[in-house]
């Protein structure tokens, strides 16, 4: 028998990365890589000089609770509770070593062997690869040509093993922003059925909106069935840190401390502390962040146009995702090494976001545009219109 | 059904703090805390130094690779080698959010739903936590009164479903150091059994032994067979920072990468760059507190004396504990809160660290003395002196 981690497949973003080995860039053509969704600067100068200072005191290296730095649960809940509209309470946070850990300990926390969770389609990846690695059956639900699930069809699929619906929003790999509807119709549909609703919500900065994205947290009992995710790493460019948070029932943070006691003792104690610091002191410059990632988003709308005209189709775009179908004959995981070389970038096919299979993901990529400027958002769409090759039938009948 | 997080207890240490609620200590008679196995102090000064330099560097806010940084998988690996007088490569070698997350990753990579993995009792209550949320099954190795395994008995034990054998060495939580002929039994048990044989060497740097504590690693193929866990949490206090390692098979690790990249995505990217400057700077620093924590063991067999004549009994001291059994009627973990209340004492009683319904654990007491000094732990011992009660059939009859 196979152990849990035989049962899944080999993580995407190190797997890229070998497509890039034994492959030389010309230093005035450098590799344009918007293959991971991560800030390419650090956090802004004012919160690495307060880091350098938390040195200097001892909690910022010793343990701390399991379940997060009490001030940092409370900031968070105070500002949760005013961008959604409802009442959250530190003791409905729980914080983690990042996003990624969240759902691993939600999942933990809600399924066992031979439960069912339904993942929209296009997934993200690390979400089916942790099902796997549990012995939970990933659903997959198929998305519309808008991108979007309906919980229509979500509710055909559920079973007396189903424990959750698991969506990412603004969404990860599409760049869609699920309209408050769609959210809420999930809601109602987890609701009815007992299961929960885990909705992802790590680009929630990032997205075009202004205030809340659904009313969710007015709902009474939201947190019987709601359970939020969120990342510091993105706004706050505390990728290395490891910081993310769970918003939920008291009761199920409970059960998620033994979770986090056994593989984690507790979130990173100096990145909890700076992303503390960063909810009290940086919400201009988190303004400031979203108007220009929502620049970079405009930027991929403007240039795709010549794109366009050589078979490319713009299907998402927001948060840090642009989802693209390309005109080629070859499948997008053979693509994707061939961009490498013959255009100098490296972007994700869509194969790494959809079960085995499923033909969509032969013509399609992710592209995480938001490491990359306006510049370079220009020159990735040029180099891209250079790409030539056999067409697929539909593009050759064209 | 249950949830794997369901299955099994809540984690020990927060549920020892609740004892503490409503309890007030006087301020010439603070709380002795000796539940919890970590040292009392930061870094020291030159490391926080470099620290607060490495904050101007981006790639220490940055993900790194799933496995590790480069420089510090090659440090860890001169470290080992060295010390075990055996060859490690940096390919052998893969960093961890902390070593709990070590044994999490490493039980992913070689189980699955109803496999067993054999542990020695008492056991480290995070291995049993993550057994049982793992859907394995921790089959109990029974030590002797010398608090050691012996792997005559393990065989026994041993079916087509076992896994592995864990150990950890210096022991948490008896303190005792398993002689290498202890050790190497093991592993011709595994290596002739087709299983592995993980050991815990998180308190490795404190082995009262100098040199190698075991020649496992000049056996030919010793990573068929061995896995090795280390933490950077104690002797480094780093603990708050979140750096562990796993030395073992490099296709092993390459599986392990699954686990990390969906749980942790990458240990914290600073505490990384801590600890790689930890093993370049600090050997000189590190013998030093090794000399603390023998110093401090010294402290307990010294006072241990008076606590004898009141029935009282040392079984094991080494690394940070000291494993101790106590004269009252009462069982361990009633006798625990009253500690705390009479006087002013918090040390874990043995049930948190044996199967249930084993009677041994009513009887007996971690003490995690590392975090006290001499005086602390002198006068630690004289509290427990002074603690009165009903005693035990056995010490009743006396
Ligand atoms: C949808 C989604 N969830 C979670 C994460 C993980 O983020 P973190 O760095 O907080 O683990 C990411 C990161 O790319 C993400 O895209
Ligand atoms: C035996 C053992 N293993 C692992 C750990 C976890 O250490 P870390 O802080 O590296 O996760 C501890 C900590 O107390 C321990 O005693």
């Amino acid at each position: 028998m196979v152990s849990r981690t035989e049962a899944t497949f080999f993580p995407p973003i190190p797997e890229a990365q070998r497509w890039l080995q034994g492959v030389t860039f010309p230093a005035d053509r450098p590799l344009i890589n918007l293959s991971q969704a991560a800030p390419a600067d650090p956090p802004p100068p004012a919160m690495r000089a307060a880091m350098a200072q938390m040195m200097e005191e001892a909690s910022s290296h010793s343990y701390g609770p399991v379940l997060g730095l009490p001030g940092l649960r409370a900031a968070l809940a105070v500002e949760w509770s005013g961008h959604y509209g409802g009442t959250v309470d530190p003791a409905q946070v729980a914080i983690t070593a990042g996003c990624n850990q969240a759902f691993a300990a939600v999942i933990a926390a809600t399924c066992n062997e031979g439960d069912e969770v339904i993942l929209p389609v296009p997934w993200y990846f690390n979400h089916k690869m942790w099902l796997d690695m549990s012995g939970v059956r990933a659903v997959p639900l198929p998305c519309g040509p808008d991108l979007l699930p309906d919980p229509l069809a979500a509710r055909a699929l559920i079973t007396p093993r189903t424990r959750a619906i698991a969506m990412v929003t603004p969404n990860n790999p599409c760049g869609v922003e699920y309209p408050a509807e769609v959210v809420e119709g999930f809601f109602d549909l987890c609701q009815d059925a007992g299961i929960r609703l885990i909705v992802d919500e790590t680009y929630r900065d990032f997205d075009s909106r202004s205030g809340a994205p659904h009313g969710l947290l007015t709902r009474d009992n939201w947190d019987d069935t709601l359970i939020q995710l969120y990342s510091f790493s993105k706004v706050y460019r505390l990728t290395g840190h490891r910081v993310g948070a769970i918003i939920g029932a008291a009761p199920l943070l409970h059960q998620i401390e033994k979770f986090q006691d056994t593989v984690a003792i507790c979130a990173p104690s100096l990145g909890q502390r700076a992303a503390q610091w960063g909810l009290e002191h940086l919400s201009q410059w988190r303004s400031e962040q979203r108007d220009e990632i929502l620049d970079r988003r405009a930027a991929i709308q403007e240039h795709f146009g010549p794109l366009e005209a050589k078979g490319w189709t713009l299907l998402g775009c927001g948060a840090y995702f642009a989802y693209v179908e390309h005109p080629f004959a070859e499948g997008s995981a053979q693509l994707a090494p061939r961009l490498v070389r013959d255009a100098g970038v490296l972007i994700l096919p869509a194969t790494m976001f959809t079960p085995e299979g499923d033909t969509s993901g032969d013509r399609q990529f992710r592209v995480a545009f938001a490491n990359s400027d306006r510049a370079g958002i220009a020159e990735f769409a040029r180099r891209l219109a250079q790409v030539e090759g056999p067409l697929a039938a539909s593009q050759g009948a064209e």
